[in-house]
């Protein structure tokens, strides 16, 4: 994998060496250990739900944790650092645990979808490069399941290398995509490293290399007779791109008994041109020739030019995919939850905010999934580690938004959702395939996620459940900051 | 540098392999050279300008183009390529040149800012990679700079790892955003690849670890007497987070003769916020504390926090700052423009498109940047290669717009902007450092380039003008590819 030849330890930001080396200067035998959760406020563009991905890389990251001898001298360079600390580095790796939802899990705000358990100075390092990962990846699958969703079974391809924020955005955000249900990329170091099928024809440089336009069509059938996909809209798409297709198709490619594949328009008004040409086409007996439409689109591009009888069988998708460009930022973070007492216990810990959506859920919690019977998922539901959430008869449970109300689960299951992934600074999670992550997404958003979270336009909002008793801890622990200050 | 260990040859399209391939098949003794020109469309946010940014990766790019054996058993597995074709890449190396802007160069839509001139198949296969580093690097140089006007002489710090699209858009972010005119970054792998000062002091985890924020002031402080800026907004500001921070200026640090250095602010109302703790540090005969804000800022919400008479030294820009949030996508392009003859002669070559302003400048071509006689930019000038262009009399030009008028340059004098960078596929620009890259841009918005340009409403249009001879090839290629059709 292309991330295992570099070392990514120190993406990170400078205050976690400074706190790291604060952490040290009290002694390695006073460190207390500590639980971090990631969790998200807001999902993009309104949407109601969002993808969790990045995981089998982040694995990779906290596996291959270390620092080089350059490093550490870059560190000396800074003069911050105790020499102890710095000759702590050179053997540095990560000694704790970590679970996280399996990669592809639909996941909500507010929720824990990733959590170490490690010493304070082990779990603070790994903060940038974790969030920066999954933040990325789970963005990009997110954005590329709203764009699935809105060609309604059309083929979508990621086409945004070129305006992805540099060469891990392309590389990744293609393996993100795939997951949030892209058929493939043109990102040739995504296929190789990922498997991810790849396709690409021509650009419009091909077709003004060649003398003409007819000429650059038909040296293209001869070189690849099986796989002719004719970029149209070089010069004029019905008067000269299209025409030349059709005559590509019979004086080049009947002769050899070979098909016009595909024809593919980038510029111009979708929508129309895409009808003319499907017009034009079955007119000359090319039904089964395809349209391909490129050009800045997006899940909103795609609706409007189908609502309008757009004649179109697959779009590639470049930039407003590959940069997330309606809402770039994923904002999931990684706050300090509890710490652990010299016996043992946990202590919960909870950042106070003036916005109360800001309030961290604090202590080590465990998140489940609650399905009805009919499979659907109707709520997610966080409960007190080690507490008992027993769904064979009615369960109550606190909506915190409407606290005083009693309600109960009934005729539920409960699925908790984290899964281990590291002990002890060890994988023991085995990433599935991709092919297999992105059949995961793809079951949940069809047999398990209820339709009206998948809309564009006001979401049903999933439901953020507690158990009494958690609910009951934060409510304490929060009243507790309060008369602490 | 980072990218030197990774082979990224394959962050192209797959099209680019499926267009060499079909150009190999010719036979490399027909392969005709070409020059293609990189520009781009609209000034991102809708600024008077952009900056060109990235130059340095891309030389190292196409030095270091090259297909392993890996690659090549990929490529073989697609089943697409000839065997000639595989055995070809085996070996293959970047053959042509390459001329740029220098870095750091202000830069304006629809002229030519990276130009290569190579045999077909070379040219080809560097588009992506040369696009996404360019495209991503000017992006973040040109946000920044808007970012560090709107701050007006006070400090604007990266903070934005964690939200950056994976590990490159962190580390190459950060570099560009040194460019555009950040005074430093958190990245810490940005500041040991490139040197850029790095900064950071606490999160608040470190404030929730200890048993109360006090105690974990006192730590700080005693670990970094000298360097102490202190979080004060996990519990609350004025009521816990200040009054600590006070005591610590003045229990911990006055008796060892240190001041508090700082106190960083990231939630809550900046401007509210900011104005009542500099005020209660006054008063406290803390004058020389200096106020540090983050949470989401970019060039607007400064601009309004300083509006409203906000106390803040310096900012700490993050999620909106790496990811370009407004206009995450910079569109530069990378067009056929010429094709050489077999006597050496090049024939223009223009993308036609419904939209004129998607019509391409054909051509080989020089672009001088135009100034008056108190040096500023007063326009750029696109001319045909080799033309003469003498202003030391009054000079024709035409504006594109308005080609009807006649107007000519006076007092002025005219830079060629390109320089070569790469010839025959090795090197021959020594990028400067990175601070003199920076310096370069600061001196070009201060001296060279109009106010008026770097407004952000309704900024003044730079000129892009013609020569007269290089207007009429334009039209006449123009003419030329509608009779071809």
């Amino acid at each position: 994998m292309q991330s295992d030849a570099r070392n990514l330890s120190l993406v990170m930001d400078l205050y976690e060496m400074t706190m790291a080396n604060g952490y040290f200067s009290d002694g390695l035998e006073k460190m207390k250990n500590v639980t971090f959760d990631i969790f998200y406020r807001h999902n993009p563009d309104g949407g109601g739900f969002a993808i969790f991905a990045g995981l089998e890389q982040v694995i990779q990251l906290i596996e291959n944790f270390h620092f080089s001898e350059d490093d550490v001298e870059y560190f000396r360079s800074l003069h911050l650092f105790s020499d102890d600390f710095l000759n702590y580095l050179r053997t540095y790796h990560f000694h704790g645990d970590v679970d996280a939802l399996p990669e592809g899990t639909i996941m909500y705000p507010q929720e824990p979808v990733l959590t170490v358990t490690a010493p304070m100075l082990d779990a603070q390092l790994l903060e940038t490069a974790i969030l920066a990962e999954v933040n990325h990846q789970s963005l990009i699958a997110t954005k590329t399941a709203r764009i699935v969703r809105a060609a309604e079974g059309r083929g979508v391809s990621d086409f945004g290398a070129r305006r992805a924020h540099n060469m891990d955005a392309a590389v990744y955000g293609a393996r993100a995509a795939y997951i949030g249900g892209a058929d493939g990329t043109a990102t040739v170091l995504a296929g190789k490293e990922f498997g991810i099928p790849v396709g690409g024809t021509m650009a419009h440089s091909w077709v003004m290399y060649y003398d003409n336009e007819y000429e650059a069509f038909k040296k293209y059938a001869e070189v690849y007779p099986d796989n002719v996909v004719l970029l149209i809209d070089t010069y004029d798409v019905i008067h000269s791109g299209l025409p030349n297709a059709i005559r590509t198709a019979k004086e080049v490619l009947e002769p050899m008994g070979k098909r016009l594949k595909g024809v593919r328009i980038d510029s111009g008004d979708l929508a129309y041109l895409s009808k003319r040409v499907r017009k034009i086409l079955d007119d000359e007996g090319l039904q089964d020739c395809k349209i391909v439409a490129s050009n800045s689109l997006d899940e909103y591009t795609i609706r409007s030019i189908l609502d309008q009888g757009g004649r179109i069988d697959s779009f590639g998708v470049g930039e407003r995919l590959i940069t997330a460009k309606s809402d770039p930022v994923f904002g999931a973070v990684y706050k300090l939850v509890a710490v652990q007492n010299e016996d043992g216990t946990w202590l919960p810990r909870i950042k106070v905010s003036e916005s109360v959506e800001k309030i961290t859920n604090p202590g080590r919690k465990t998140l489940y999934r609650i399905y009805n019977d009919s499979g659907k998922a109707i709520s997610d539901l966080i409960a007190c580690e080690g507490e008992n959430v027993d769904l064979s008869k009615p369960f109550r449970y606190v909506d915190p938004k409407e606290p005083w109300r009693i309600r109960h689960f009934e005729d539920c299951t409960a699925k908790p959702l984290q899964i281990p992934v590291i002990r002890a600074g060890k994988a023991v999670h085995k990433s599935p395939s991709l092919k297999e992550i992105k059949e995961f997404v793809r079951k949940q958003l069809n047999d398990e996620i209820w339709q009206e979270e998948q809309r564009f336009e006001n979401p049903h909002i999933h439901f953020m459940d507690m158990t009494p008793a958690y609910y009951e801890e934060k409510m304490q622990v929060l009243s507790d900051s309060r008369k602490g200050k």
